[in-house]
């Protein structure tokens, strides 16, 4: 998975590697924004008669393709087993779509831990046999609380965190600290009703559809880039009770349908924009 | 059709009084906003073996039902032909769409003439055998051309006005003036991207969705009640020229649907919301 | 919650007689089917004030305006918590779902126990502390075994039972002993794929949309009566096993707003329709 | 476009000949089918610097490219315009919709004659100021009528037909006469309700969706490689005329999607399946 600048043979430079190698590609997805001449690329190739043992092949990638093509560039095999790490607050139709996913093993992931600001959780977290941090943050202890969560994560080598329904804002030191990716959750079709209440704002409008963004979290709160959204109908009838429960199905489905093409390596960000290849 | 304050035996009223006069209920719909303890009705009912004659039904619901009631309420025929007039700018697709089905008969409805500020549309205009007025607009004479489209209006008893991409903001004296609806489509999931080029907007944001809104106009621009909302799906490899194309379907469906909706009587306005009838 | 041959006067009855106890009407939901010359009606009032008794509701009703308008009727109120009973085989989506729900207390529903040809949910059934029986069916044992699950759910007084990717087709003693609801749900968009494996049809006909069906069981397999549809776009891209996976989502959201709407006496059956008051 | 037997090395080969001979990739789209171990490509590039002509590039690429690799090919320039036959009958929304587009320049096609069984459209094609043909169609005259109208199609070198809700038949002659991709719009989500009268049968059938399906066409009656569908909600209260109104809005855009996709040449036929790259 890499992008670059856009230029000729780009493809057939790296199929051209891959096949010289012994490589047959199983999927190639490639797209051209033309807007910033960039290049992404995407391919997925059988190992199995492969001419580069698994521990080189990032090292030959590198020099002998990525470096002459200035790509930015990664490389993950498929039986790798990421490490996620759930916040969860009060609400919690996230976290058991996500626990019965995981204990259905749908997803190749695993979750050291969950974190959370309230116990609420606690014995859903034990039932499920994951370790659960409580963190209570109020303003004077904000920053420390973080302080611990961001030291369990790096000791625990997390892979990438989620934001499941996790009703306190990570401060900028936060987000500038945790070097790997963030999934958040927001319930509206961003970028309308960004920030609290979104439904009550929908509400307040008269929309006549509900929706959910799935988004990798940057320092500008739910202005990150999007990678899953989708939306639900609704009508004069539906109070905003009505659209909060309706809107937890589209949030937990979004959520997960972003979760999985994260795991699966299907998203590329560029700017403040993905490329989503499905 | 009408709302008034809620309280008990609204239903039964009005139902009791059709049922005594020997109309037989086709349709009702009623709901009750309970955060403004507002009831909403839409009653249809055959008048084959009406007691009341077409001419003294009015008169007769208002004094044995309405003003007891205090209800805020109008009653129409379905065999009544409504004026729309069209404004149109350099964007056809709606304009198309509505004659089409204006031609095909679809809509019970008559087009005494099409306005525009852009020449473009004269010759389909004319195709279609319908009046064609055209009001460049620039920054000094726009109040005297606004001020001739008003007599226009008048002068037909035109009962609504639809912007099918219409691409000039009506002044706040053209709204005020105006007592009759006005019908917008804007190119956005509104509230997202309200204002000038939301396509643009969206490619900027990365959405996955792009959408179009139906609403009528108020003085705040794209802000007033939704009648339709309706998206589609979008990727990466969408440019701002292929949602441009894509939205073209979308914003003539949801307009012709939002048109259909308010010739059947079935949407009543709140306040800033709609409650539409379906 | 009735239905009758249509005829005038009757929402002017149902309300006038609720009217004159002193019951508030909060929702009212009509329809006339045309085509079957029939009324439906739905309504939801508020005994904070209502003159009679709860225990004398339905005797009142039935003498004072079933009868007489010979309504097919029912009323239930809405602090009432139904025995819910789910079947289950090797697919968890949807119990998981279900269980989530239910742990939650999303919903005003007791689940007695959960009945399974597998033993493969046993474990889920006993973290959530629901019993659950196991019946394995065979050719020669089917007979029996549906006889044990009949005294079962008699036994217990289970108000409807759900069958949350229940694998084994009931056979039609169990559908015609069975005297109350069975919830399926079918991993199509019905009418198309019933039957087996509906997504290796769906992929073999090259569909761009893959659906899931909920309905109510009849003696005729996947053609009861449908509370409720939705689908998801799918391409080439989307092998078998992807439109499983996809499917699953689908599958466990629709079951759910099925099971959602019985509960809340949404849904009316009259022949093979359903009417669906939302 | 092209697509053939899967084995390794098949992006590199065709990608180093575009590269070898200066053109830029703008669009790779590659999907292998592992059930048929099939490999299918569409790639568009940039002929601005291309060292080999235009008239020759497809005898090089055949060449030096296809034959070893055993493709099935075909290489279009995207300011070649096809011609493009519509037959219609007696509903006009798809005509409409089409003739909309192409007065507006929308597509780049040439449509330079219509064909009908009926009269009911001679009027509108002329406005339009397209030939129109009439070829009524008894049983005693279809395979004679037929004939004149594949002369036709045959004399102007027309490149693909489109049924736009064409309500004969073609008969089996036709079909394996024609040696051109000719679309169809049918009026429900294919499997479901393939045949006559589809929203009768939906409605019978109780469905909460309805649909419409582009395809092309085969010998058998709407079963042949579909290119495009979608559905839209409907409830108990739509009427089988009002599933029909609401129905036409999906038609049209279904099938219109699926004429530019044709156009784009985006569609590529395998088996009963298409690969529609997007």
């Amino acid at each position: 998975m890499g992008h670059c600048q856009d230029r000729e043979g780009l493809v057939a430079a790296i199929t051209q590697w891959i096949f010289e190698n012994g490589g047959n590609i199983l999927h190639l997805d490639q797209h051209v924004d033309p807007n910033v001449s960039r290049f992404f690329i995407r391919v997925e190739w059988d190992l199995s008669s492969f001419a580069i043992g698994k521990n080189e092949i990032s090292d030959r990638f590198k020099s002998q393709v990525a470096e002459q093509l200035q790509l930015d560039w990664s490389i993950t095999f498929s039986d790798a087993r990421p490490k996620m790490v759930v916040f969860v607050s009060k609400e919690g139709h996230c976290l058991w779509d996500i626990l019965a996913r995981y204990q259905s093993e749908e997803w190749n992931v695993e979750i050291p831990l969950i974190i959370s600001n309230h116990e609420k959780f606690e014995s859903v977290a034990r039932q499920f046999g994951i370790p659960f941090y409580l963190f209570p943050i109020a303003r004077e202890n904000k920053s420390a609380q973080e302080r611990k969560e961001l030291d369990l994560l790096e000791k625990l080598k997390v892979d990438f965190v989620v934001l499941a329904r996790y009703m306190q804002i990570l401060s900028d030191e936060f987000v500038a600290c945790y070097k790997n990716p963030i999934i958040n959750i927001h319930h509206s079709f961003l970028p309308a009703f960004a920030g609290a209440k979104p439904y009550h704002q929908a509400y307040e409008r008269g929309v006549k559809l509900i929706g959910a963004t799935a988004h990798y979290v940057t320092s500008v709160l739910d202005e990150g880039p999007i990678i899953e959204q989708d939306i639900v109908r609704v009508s004069h009838r539906d109070s905003v009770s009505d659209m909060i429960r309706r809107g937890r199905d589209l949030e937990k489905v979004v959520l997960s349908r972003a979760i999985f093409l994260h795991l699966n390596r299907q998203v590329i960000v560029h700017g403040n924009r993905t490329v989503v290849f499905t």
